[in-house]
């Protein structure tokens, strides 16, 4: 194994366009609310403010997550995986983490072949 | 807000690559466990047989979680996002997830700076 998977040392595996994955749950129930993708800024922002900062693939901008909704995300708990190319957060949520209003982006379960709204 | 994110078709928005982003989460726990890739062919398999299946990016092949270590992960819910690029699996491991050993890949804690093993 690597130093990169044993090791203290932060030291993320951007991908070919500076990129890491990132999950978030809630801290209190454990859903998974959202997954986004943070470039280097991003993820500092992120660890320094204690609030979660993403980069938007579509609009090509740094973006802190509520900064128009004011749904927040403050981080309990920042995780990285063995590779170091992905981030788990543990977070309170200030209100609904999805676009569409739902509490989590994960509203549809996929059953016999089609997808049925959760709550 | 579309049909891909009010609607009960599955209409996957795979990326360049072809890819989705899969987390996996373990059902009893709650805990992430993994983070991986899906291509079509992963995805159909995964949802016909009920065991994850995911893309190495790395070995660029098709993979069935486990086929090598027995450490499956059979899926007890698959739910889709709101823009359907991203999939949670909620799982019971047969194993540890990890290729280290560890129960989950996310196995150390960014804390002032540094990583700190959590388990």
């Amino acid at each position: 194994m690597t130093d990169r998977e044993t090791g203290n040392t932060i030291d993320p595996k951007f991908d070919a366009n500076g990129l890491l994955t990132a999950v978030v749950t809630d801290a209190g129930t454990g859903e998974v609310l959202m997954l986004a993708h943070m470039n280097d800024v991003a993820l500092a922002r992120t660890l320094d403010s204690g609030e979660a900062h993403f980069w938007s693939r579509s609009r090509q901008k740094l973006w802190k997550k509520g900064e128009s909704s004011g749904n927040v995300l403050r981080v309990v708990e920042a995780r990285i995986d063995c590779d170091q190319d992905a981030l788990w957060l543990r977070c309170e949520p200030a209100g609904p983490a999805c676009h569409t209003g739902a509490r989590s982006c994960f509203y549809r379960r996929i059953e016999n072949g089609e997808l049925v709204r959760v709550r």
